[in-house]
């Protein structure tokens, strides 16, 4: 079965590749692309995002025709979100769509594979620097084929931290977020950070730029790459109020090691969005 | 006299590209370097940083020998930091030091000039990324030789922003500046980045990938540059509570047009940190 999987996981870089050179060229040559309104006036998806997943799925079915699928377009459209024990792409075209619409340089195209719940590669290509990011359960983590590793910071006073405040603009909800940030600079750290995009978040976690990243809002095709990402690269995962990951949670911290991450827990308030697996309401 | 400055500008890249090789060398072969505490814990200066600043005023003091300098190391070891109508150099060897130090990859070496207060040339160059942001009054702004142009958005709710939490951690400081944040946030705009570096946020208004920036807190090492990179490529420059920007305040707001500008400056309490160019108190 390990071949299997290999071989799948060589389609996806291939994939990743040619679709970020599809966005690429987007953002090169449609410097101001109409974008139109999805969920909210911060939450941009483009004919680019739909173009892309598109290419990712027909390529992928053509030689995985049994494969299943999760990809943040075909969610959008209304297709169901949920995890099974199948073979299962998990796919965001672009991460950092409102990076793209601003050609803003952190631009991710992220493919997760699970198996029986559980990911068996995970592929970032940050297009814009032409950086593809792997990782193989068992196998280690890659930055264009070099080895990664994650900080061995232990102390939280010299962490740099990655955090977002999300496309969400509710009042209560922007709120918390600010909230848990000011404490999380109050600890205090050395700073924080935000790619604006997740899945780039969970590389820079990989590579021992940024000792952790946290969010509630996400989604599972913005992090089921990532997370095998960081933990091949020595990383923890978990979920932000502690205990382990639930990737259809909405809600995830990385980092380096458990003190720092555990550190961490202690200052998010830890709200709870629909979940990606919600059952549909009319 | 106009001859005189672009030789200075052509010694200021050539200098900046030498430094940038400098501090990229430095970033890929010592990637947990020893630091030193400064001001706090989170404002860190490395050896990297005084050996950077002595290469460039050592090598402009050879062929510009009555010249100026205004040096982020140089002040913090105790020397002048008054603007005066001299030629003179601002320079900041390392902006986003607490980049450098984590190897989070914006890193960029700033040096301005000034002539009679008034920025002559800038030059900013993001050493991880090999950008070299250039620009000589009235005559343009450019990123490795091609033409910059800020955003033509007009729409603040269309807008991305970059702002930072700086290295403050006094607790009124930190209230403050995550009060104006939440503002802005909930204007509501599309989103906030922060590169940790306020040249580097300068050129990416001036690339327009943001549509502004601001900070308080920061010096005019970080910003003389940075602003005559924004000014030239189309963009406005003013003080956090309007009216004009003075380089020594401490203060700077940078947009790619006054009415998006306008509308920040309603958002952000604009309180006073001790002036660059104040007398030192024993």
């Amino acid at each position: 079965m390990a071949d299997v999987w290999q071989s799948a996981m060589d389609h996806a870089v291939a994939v990743a590749r040619k679709a970020g050179q599809v966005v690429r060229e987007a953002v090169q040559s449609v410097h101001k692309e109409a974008v139109m309104v999805k969920s909210s006036s911060v939450d941009l998806v483009t004919q680019t995002d739909q173009k892309v997943e598109k290419l990712i799925i027909q390529s992928v079915k053509e030689k995985f025709p049994k494969h299943s699928f999760i990809g943040e377009e075909s969610v959008a459209a209304g297709e169901v979100c949920t995890l099974t024990d199948s073979p299962t792409w998990i796919i965001d075209p672009i991460d950092g769509t409102t990076n793209f619409v601003h050609t803003y340089p952190y631009v991710g195209v992220s493919i997760g594979f699970s198996v029986n719940k559980q990911v068996e590669f995970g592929v970032v290509y940050s297009c814009l620097q032409d950086q593809m990011f792997t990782a193989r359960r068992g196998k280690g983590a890659f930055c264009n084929g070099e080895p990664l590793q994650v900080s061995n910071q232990q102390d939280i006073h010299q962490a740099l931290i990655a955090a977002e405040f999300g496309s969400n603009r509710d009042v209560q909800t922007v709120e918390k977020i600010f909230s848990s940030l000011k404490k999380v600079v109050s600890i205090p750290v050395h700073g924080v950070r935000g790619a604006g995009s997740a899945a780039i978040n969970m590389c820079l976690v990989a590579s021992g730029c940024v000792e952790a990243y946290y969010e509630i809002g996400i989604h599972v095709w913005d992090i089921a790459a990532g997370s095998l990402i960081v933990s091949e690269a020595g990383g923890v995962l978990m979920d932000v109020a502690g205990g382990p990951l639930d990737l259809m949670s909405r809600r995830v911290l990385a980092a380096n090691n458990q003190k720092v991450a555990e550190r961490l827990v202690k200052e998010i308030d830890a709200f709870r969005p629909i979940r990606d697996d919600a059952p549909l309401t009319e």
